[in-house]
């Protein structure tokens, strides 16, 4: 589990609270999340049902809790590129996509488009994760309102330490390039979609 | 959280593989729970709609988690009995009753019909963690698969130390009774539901 003591400048929910109400603060989101979807007004059941689908895999096992199991275990290990980015994939990748997509499903946009923001989705994710890594070298903790340096510490498999940090930054701005051309069938229509992917690559924190 | 170090007279999850997975299996199968909802063939999408609603609500601060937040809170306190049938009806019960709605809602059973088995489900919920309490008391570890008098040692709050054990075994059958009276409309459709209300009540571990 991601247990830093700090998050964006704040003491983490576990460090206030305590464990215990830590972890069930998380399940009662889990659950409030679920409930968002079917209580949700001018969606039909089917896009609902659609909708909880998309998240409820992406949050299980095959998502972000496998990504973290896969986290957990290879912890001091030595990982691929390749390994990385699947690790990253699931761990924080699926619900980023399933963000975009339910986004997606609640437009009524057509299969075609949802693979499109798939697409789009998928790069933006791994950009997200590439950034943090930079970040975690170059960052201060001030900034990052996490502990800084903190996965180097924990000799964890980072796209810095694979890459080098210039290769990392390289590898953000070819990511973003792919993410926005998954984009160009939606004209200006995704031009939110197109600033968030930028503000990804570009943030400080 | 529930910590025990035992569970059908095996070691708990979190004994064997460690804590951080321990969590994450628990956030893995309450997705798949909602996963299983929406891929459930054979039922309409407002069913399914209906039944994740029922489950998210169930499951989450207005229910399991939240009654789990209370009974962390309320250790060492002394509970009426009110109190304490409010922290179950919430922290076992919820989900117990919304076990029995889902089966209901997708055999098409009409409103009345699911006032009637969720009347049902919350006397044998009440039911349960009264047996419950009486065989932390009673009962042999051995024979309970996980730690005997764990509950007194806690300093927690139970229908034994409020009601005697004598005044929880004549609880436990009036929630039995009142339990029975609910399900009179259904007639032998609901024999299976009766054994397993006499299964509670009568259960020696």
């Amino acid at each position: 589990m991601d247990d830093d003591d700090m998050r964006r400048g704040k003491p983490s929910c576990h460090v206030v609270y305590g464990e215990a109400i830590a972890i069930l603060a998380g399940d009662a989101l889990q659950a409030k999340a679920f409930e968002l979807i079917a209580d949700a007004p001018e969606l039909s059941a089917n896009q609902k049902v659609q909708m909880v689908k998309v998240l409820a895999s992406a949050a299980g096992a095959e998502g972000m809790v496998g990504g973290q199991a896969i986290d957990i275990e290879s912890e001091g290990q030595s990982l691929t590129l390749d390994e990385l980015r699947e690790l990253h994939g699931l761990k924080t990748g699926a619900l980023i996509r399933a963000s975009v997509i339910l986004g997606g499903i609640a437009a009524g946009a057509s299969q075609q488009q949802l693979d499109a923001l798939d697409r789009f989705a998928d790069q933006i994710g791994l950009a997200f994760q590439v950034v943090d890594d930079a970040l975690d070298v170059e960052g201060s903790t001030e900034a990052l309102g996490k502990t800084q340096g903190k996965d180097q510490d924990a000799d964890k498999a980072t796209y810095v330490k694979l890459l080098g940090l210039e290769g990392a930054k390289a590898e953000a701005q070819n990511l973003l390039a792919s993410a926005l051309e998954a984009l160009e069938s939606f004209g200006s229509h995704a031009d939110e979609l197109r600033e968030l992917a930028h503000f990804i690559v570009s943030r400080d924190r």
